[in-house]
């Protein structure tokens, strides 16, 4: 039998788009890798009504883990621990040992800023309020943690908003006794995700049902998502079903397999990553990207051993001064052009002496376009210093921030072909 | 009286996280402007019975509309339109006129895509079903929207989940019968935010407890959240108490004015975005951010008429030879020191003709920190060409992803007082 949980992101300023929830999809991924299934991640307002609403609904529909983050701060909007009291039927105690564990945060914060001690105090006082029965984690920044473990009910794990903070208190929460009653309950969940660039969903709804016939499916989650132009087919299930899980896999690779780039969970980036890390040393400019790209390939640790670095050469002066592209070639194909791009992969590689160059210029709108060169034209170019070089120039759909963000998708996707030899399809 | 709402976010790729969601924070937006008040978002997976769990739930707390994403694509898991129907207890025809419409779209595809037609033709078949009584909304991409008014029950609107679709059809979705009688019931829903910067929690806690002697808060609803080192007062109310919130913002910026830098909505963002169009334009040094604030800055349409450019910097080559960082300087301080950030400034300055440059340099981590110098230290650098700088080397808390965010936006804020010449508080 699987676990079923829900996760409780609370929070008016989540609910009002005000600020981006990172935490649920965070607790969703951890859980999942718990082999717990998330039925449900639900965002509501600071409202008492609606916070205890959620951990009603979750409940009755079968939870037996529930995970709230968010609402442990000191303003009186702050409520989730009471709610969570109140939907458990018991009352709430100040843990004295807690409170001077919090005390002794705050005083250094309270030094540090020299803000007023007393509104500290009452912040201080409101945290270290407990739900009875309730186990305590101590706090990462000056909320405490709590779990609870409802009689008749699901385990409720209270933790606060800030994704550090709750990053940092997760395995002390797993940890407690409430909680591993749960785990100790959950089957292995295992998965595989394969991942397609340059094929569209309609293609996978076909090849699964042409599978379907040869291989038993049912015992599989199958779920295909499109994003960032990618296509991602995700399966999950129970032990058992692994052999349906590799001839589904298999049948996948048969059929696209020039479109397959991952059937290991890595992403496009990461593979980047590898490929270059240690290796080689790459530059990028950029125009209409304006960095992101260089940002992006800056994430994943230890970036500085590949990312020699970046030109966001925004204007044609920057293109022309900082990448040497000849104005020649700007004025006779425009700033966006193919023969662009590649001068700019070349000024990149140049001016950095990098062993890989990436040109990319392209019109993000909304204004710029033209009928010839249309909003979502962009020209990326990559390329070694003095070999091989791949290079497209599609109409990318979307809105700007789209436009951008596949952009440098698609510029990963032509780095990893390059660096594996391989020619680009379509 | 108010009209709430639920938001019903579906997809086993989004609540595995295997995609942000974007359009549950997109649609509580939009929502918001019309003053109907979102009591739910909720995402659950591509399984019936959770779907339909979903729907009754927000039915059941009173949400008088509700607008769902996802689940409208042609592969088996996508059953939005379906639930829907057997919710509102109607069946489910074939709508002929749309499947020609599709049909049409899906004809230019296959020709230029050059894939299966029989593929096409089920997904076509399958995504122009739909429930009677159903008002339909034509295709952005492939699949229709939906607005079904179910008989002594919520009006629900079906949008897919790919965010460019979703936008396109948001207002022909508001447009449609069954959605205006829902609108025509939302009373005006008013709200005000006052951002901060530089000051904690717990003294806006105490400053409204201070104002709360004088003013009548019931009327307002007020949440405080912290983001990205800002600290955010949002306040929202019905139509009567716009007295109390002015004198509660006035409270507010009396007592801690220096730190208030938006009142009007807009974020630093849009601030510094607006200080420099048309007007001055500057350049970048990137070294720990990797082109992150250059992204930022050119997010906005127009940004090219006052982002002239950047460099990205990681390696100690580039910033002596791209920006002229003397070595020595690199030497005696390390690449991390105000004094690198300072000269980097210059460099993006000199290098790009700017008038304004920014120098950053940090440890994002999550190595290379010491005693001196932990993980988080970044040092920022604002500068005028021939005038004045404001520089500032905190060590920002978090993780790599959290320091990066935060360096930039202090940049932000440094780069916000230099160019309405004020002096930066703490």
């Amino acid at each position: 039998m699987s676990v079923r949980a829900g996760i409780l992101v609370t929070g008016t300023e989540v609910i009002t788009a005000r600020i981006t929830d990172r935490n649920g999809p965070w607790i969703s991924q951890r859980l999942g890798e718990l082999g717990i299934e998330v039925a449900h991640i639900l965002t509501v307002a600071d409202r008492p009504e609606d916070l205890e609403a959620g951990l009603a609904f979750m409940a009755g529909e079968g939870c037996e883990l529930i995970v709230t983050s968010g609402g442990l701060g000191p303003t009186a909007d702050d409520l989730t621990a009471e709610i969570v009291a109140r939907f458990a039927g018991v009352g709430m105690s100040l843990d004295e040992d807690m409170e001077r564990k919090i005390a002794r945060i705050l005083a250094a914060f309270a030094r540090r800023l020299r803000f007023d001690p007393e509104a500290l105090r009452v912040a201080n006082r409101k945290q270290a309020m407990v739900p009875d029965g309730a186990e305590t984690i101590d706090p990462a920044g000056t909320a405490p943690g709590l779990v609870l473990a409802i009689d008749g009910g699901p385990t409720v794990i209270v933790l606060p908003g800030p994704p550090r903070e709750l990053h940092a208190m997760w395995e002390p929460a797993l940890a407690t006794t409430g909680a591993q009653a749960v785990l100790e309950r959950a089957e292995a969940y295992l998965g595989q995700t394969v991942r397609l660039f340059g094929i569209p969903e309609s293609e996978i709804a076909k090849t699964l049902r042409e599978i379907e016939a040869d291989v038993e499916l049912a015992q599989l989650e199958i779920t295909t998502c499109l994003r960032r132009g990618e296509l991602e087919v995700d399966i999950r299930h129970r032990p058992g079903a692994e052999q349906a899980r590799e001839a589904l896999v298999a049948g996948i690779v048969e059929r696209h397999g020039r479109f397959v780039f991952s059937t290991d969970g890595t992403t496009i980036d990461e593979q980047v990553g590898e490929l270059l890390r240690d290796r080689r040393r790459i530059a990028l400019a950029e125009s209409c990207t304006a960095g992101q790209l260089a940002a992006r390939l800056a994430e994943p640790p230890g970036a500085s051993s590949y990312l020699a670095g970046g030109i966001v050469a925004y204007s044609n002066e920057a293109k022309v001064e900082l990448l040497r592209v000849p104005p020649a070639l700007i004025e006779e194909h425009g700033a966006v052009s193919p023969e662009v791009a590649a001068a700019m992969a070349d000024g990149a590689i140049a001016r950095f002496g990098a062993d890989l160059g990436v040109g990319i210029t392209g019109i993000a709108g909304p204004d710029g376009g033209t009928e010839e060169k249309p909003v979502g034209y962009v020209c990326v170019c990559v390329k070694v210093g003095d070999g091989p070089m791949i290079a497209r120039d599609p109409v990318i759909p979307g809105e700007r921030v789209e436009i951008k963000d596949r952009s440098c998708t698609l510029a990963l996707h032509l780095l990893r072909r390059l660096l594996r030899g391989e020619e680009f399809p379509l």
